[in-house]
C-alpha cells in the first residue's frame, strides 16, 4: 500500500433512498480523519456534475449540515438517471478529475452506478492516472449483488410495513365485508419491497395482513389471483393484498407499464398495477376495493426510517474512504452478515464488475408454496434491517430536514462540447 | 342538575382517524372519576353494533389497553358507514338502550354522527327515557361547523405535509428538469386537507414546495391548471401539485369519480384526480409525471400524529363526560381557539342538530387570488394544529399499537329483524 495524497470526490446515482445522504455522511466524516486527503469535494447531480465541471466543496459544509445528512432523504448533492456511454464522456470525467486533482472516486448508488464506477477505473488505470474508485451500495430494490443487503432497503420496507399495517387497521375497523385494500409498491425486477411488507405482520401471526403479496418472481395469473382473494375473504373479513409494481405474467411481460417511453437508464416507466388490480377485482368479484399507491415515499420518508439501515448506510461510506486510502480500487464496498443468533454485520469489498453485472433476485424459495406469501427464511432475513428508529428532528410540527450550503468549486476547463 | 345513574355506551362512526381512539381513551378515562356512571359499554362498529347488540364491555380492559388508544390508529371499537334512517332502527337502537341502562351515549364521528345523534336523543325525549347524548368532532376533512377544527385533522395534515416535503426533496435532487410530482389527498367537499399540504412550505419560504394546490372550493378549469404548470416551471427545477380528490368544475361536476356507485351515506366514491391530472399534464406538455395517492394512510398514520390534535381528541372525550354527567344532552363538543398571539384551545358545546346540518368550508378569502395557494391566515389556522410528535412505542421496528379484548356484553333481547 502507497499513501497516496489528492482530493476526493463524492457522487450519488439514481433513486435517492432514506438513507443515501447517511452513506455521503459517513464518507465525509472518515476523510477528515486521513491526511491524504486534501479536498472533499461533491459532484452536483452524479455524473451531470462530473460532465459539466459542476463540483462543491463539501470540506466548506458545516459539522451541523453534515450531522443532518444522517436523517436528510432525498440525494443532498443531487442525482440523476443519466448514464455515461460515449468514450468522449469517460474522457470527459477523467479530465475532470485529474484537473481537480481527484484521487479517491466514491460513487454511492446502485448497479448502473457500480458499472459507470468500474469503466471509470479501468480508463484511469488505461491512462496509468492513479485513482481509486470505491462504489456504496445504494438502493431500495435490494438488488445489488455480492452484498447481504443494500442501505436504503430496510428503511424502506419499515415504511412500507408500518403504512399496510396501518392501512390494514384502518380497513379492519370499518365493519364492512369483503373490502378489498389494494397497495401498490415500487421494485421494478425483484420482489425485495413488496416482499418486506409481510413485516406488517405481527410476529408468529402468519394470517395477519398483507394476506396476499404479490412479487415479480412469480407470474401472474389473473385467475389465481381472483382465486386467492376469493380464499382469503372466506376465512377474513377483509383482504388486504401488496403488489410490486413489476408484475409479470407467465411470459415475461409487464402486467402494468404506465409509460412505454424509456427513462435515460433504458428502463419503462412502471406503475398503475394497483388500479389494474382494482378493476379486476371489482369487474370479477363485484367488491368494494380501496388503492393506495404510496410513490416515491417509499424511498423518501425519512422520518419513518430504520436506525440499523441509516447506521449501516454510514458505516458503508466510512469503510468506503477506509478502504481507499488502504489502497484498494475498482471495489463496491458490500454488507456481509454475521452467522450468530444476533444479528451482526460488517463490511467487506467486491469487485465491481461483478456486482454491475448481476442482479440479486428474491429467492424463490423464501416464498410459500401458495406463492402469496414469504417463509421464515424471509423474515428471518428481513427482520433485523428494520429495527431501530432514528431521531430525526422536528421544526414547527415537521421533519427538519437540513440543506447543505453547496458552495462552489472554481472550474478548471472549457464547457464539455459532448 | 340532576344526578343520573346508570351505564354508559361509546360509539366511533364513519372513517376512522389517527386520533379518534384518543377520544374514547378520554371518554373512558373520565368515566372512571364519576360514580354515576356503572358499566362502560363500547357498540362494535358503530349504530351496526347498537342495532345487533353487540356491545362490548371496556371497563374490562386493562388500562395498558386504554393508555394504547392514545397512540392506536384505525376505529378500536370499530366504524361503520351505516346510517339509521328507519323509524324501527331508531326503536331498536333505543330498546337496547333501556336493556343495558345505557343512560349516557357518547358518539365519535362526522356530520353523519352528529345527525343519528340527534335523532336518538330526540327519540329518548319522546319516550320520556333519560338519556343524555353527547357527540365527540372526528374528521380529517375538518368539515364539521360551530368548532374552530376537529380533532383528526390535525394529524392527517401533519402527514400530508411531511409526506409532501419528503417527495419534494426526492423530486429536487432528480436534476431533471420539468418534472412534475403530483400527489392526491383526501376530502370529499372541502380543500381542507389539500390546503394542509401547503404545510409542508419552510416558514417565509413562499416559493417552496407544494407549488400548486388544488381545492375543491375554486372551480377546476384545466386551461389554467396547465398554465399554472408552465408558470411554476419557468421559475423552479420541478413542480409539486397537490390535488384533492373532490375537485370540481365550473358546473360543480366531480372532475374524477372512481365509481358511482354510493355507499351507505349515499356518497360517490372519489378518486383518481392524480391519474386524470398526470393524463393532462402528460398529454398537452409531454412532461415526466409522478404520482403518489397517499389513499387512507392519510388518516391512519398514527405513526406521524400530532401530540396537539392527539392531546386534543382525548380532552374532547373527556369533556363529553363531564358535560353529560352535569345534565347536558343533544350536544357536541366544540374546541374553541384562544384569541390570545400563542395558541391554547378549550372545549365547548354546540346543539347536534346545528352541527349535523351545516359543513365547514375553507374560507374562501384564505386562499391567494391565484387560486392555488394559500395565504398567512391559513397558515395562523392550520400550523399550531400540527404541533408536537406523540411518542408511539415500537416492538420488532414497527409501531406498536394495541388491540381491544373485546369481552362482549350478554346479549337481553332477540335478534333485530329489521
Amino acid at each position: 500500500m502507497s499513501e497516496l495524497a489528492g482530493n476526493c470526490l463524492i457522487g450519488q446515482s439514481g433513486g435517492p433512498t432514506a438513507v443515501i445522504n447517511a452513506s455521503v455522511a459517513g464518507i465525509v466524516a472518515e476523510a477528515l480523519n486521513h491526511s491524504c486527503i486534501e479536498e472533499v469535494y461533491g459532484a452536483l447531480n452524479g455524473v451531470q456534475g462530473i460532465l459539466n465541471e459542476d463540483l462543491i466543496d463539501l470540506a466548506a459544509e458545516s459539522q451541523q449540515a453534515i450531522r443532518g445528512l444522517r436523517f436528510t432523504p432525498g440525494a443532498a448533492l443531487g442525482t440523476c438517471r443519466l448514464k455515461l456511454k460515449k468514450p468522449s464522456e469517460f474522457e470527459r470525467a477523467l479530465a475532470v478529475f485529474k484537473a481537480h486533482n481527484i484521487r479517491y472516486f466514491f460513487f454511492v448508488g446502485g448497479p448502473e452506478a457500480m458499472e459507470t464506477a468500474a469503466k471509470l477505473a479501468a480508463l484511469a488505470k488505461e491512462q496509468a492516472y492513479d485513482l481509486r474508485v470505491i462504489g456504496v451500495p445504494k438502493t431500495t430494490d435490494n438488488d445489488l449483488a455480492n452484498t447481504d443487503h443494500s442501505p436504503g432497503y430496510g428503511s424502506a420496507v419499515k415504511y412500507i410495513g408500518a403504512t399496510v399495517r396501518e392501512l390494514a387497521i384502518d380497513a379492519d375497523a370499518m365493519g364492512q365485508n369483503d373490502l378489498v385494500t389494494i397497495v401498490e409498491v415500487m421494485g421494478r425486477n425483484a420482489g425485495w419491497m413488496a416482499a418486506g411488507a409481510s413485516l406488517a405482520k405481527r410476529k408468529d401471526q402468519p394470517n395477519d395482513p398483507p394476506h396476499i403479496v404479490l412479487v415479480p418472481e412469480v407470474a401472474f395469473d389473473s385467475a389465481k389471483f381472483i382465486e386467492d382473494v376469493k380464499r382469503v375473504l372466506k376465512r377474513e373479513r377483509h383482504c388486504v393484498v401488496v403488489a410490486g409494481e413489476g408484475l409479470v405474467d407467465k411470459d415475461g411481460n409487464y402486467v402494468a407499464v404506465e409509460t412505454h417511453a424509456t427513462d435515460a437508464f433504458g428502463q419503462a416507466q412502471l406503475g398503475g398495477i394497483g388500479e389494474y388490480l382494482k378493476d379486476l377485482v371489482e369487474e370479477q368479484l363485484r367488491l368494494h376495493v380501496r388503492v393506495a399507491r404510496l410513490g416515491v415515499a417509499q424511498r423518501a420518508a425519512a422520518h419513518l426510517a430504520s436506525k440499523t439501515d441509516a447506521d449501516e448506510a454510514f458505516l458503508a461510506g466510512q469503510a468506503a474512504v477506509k478502504a481507499a486510502v488502504n489502497g484498494e480500487s475498482d471495489k463496491m464496498v458490500t454488507l456481509i452478515r454475521g452467522d450468530g443468533d444476533t444479528y451482526t454485520c460488517e463490511t467487506g469489498l467486491a469487485s465491481l464488475a461483478e456486482v454491475g453485472a448481476n442482479l440479486k433476485k428474491l429467492p424463490r424459495e423464501w416464498i410459500n408454496e401458495d406463492g402469496v406469501s414469504m417463509n421464515f427464511q424471509f423474515f428471518r432475513y428481513a427482520t433485523p434491517l428494520i429495527q431501530g428508529e432514528v431521531s430525526v428532528p422536528y421544526d414547527n410540527g415537521l421533519p427538519a430536514y437540513i440543506r447543505l450550503a453547496k458552495e462552489s468549486v472554481d472550474r478548471a476547463l472549457p464547457p464539455f462540447e459532448g
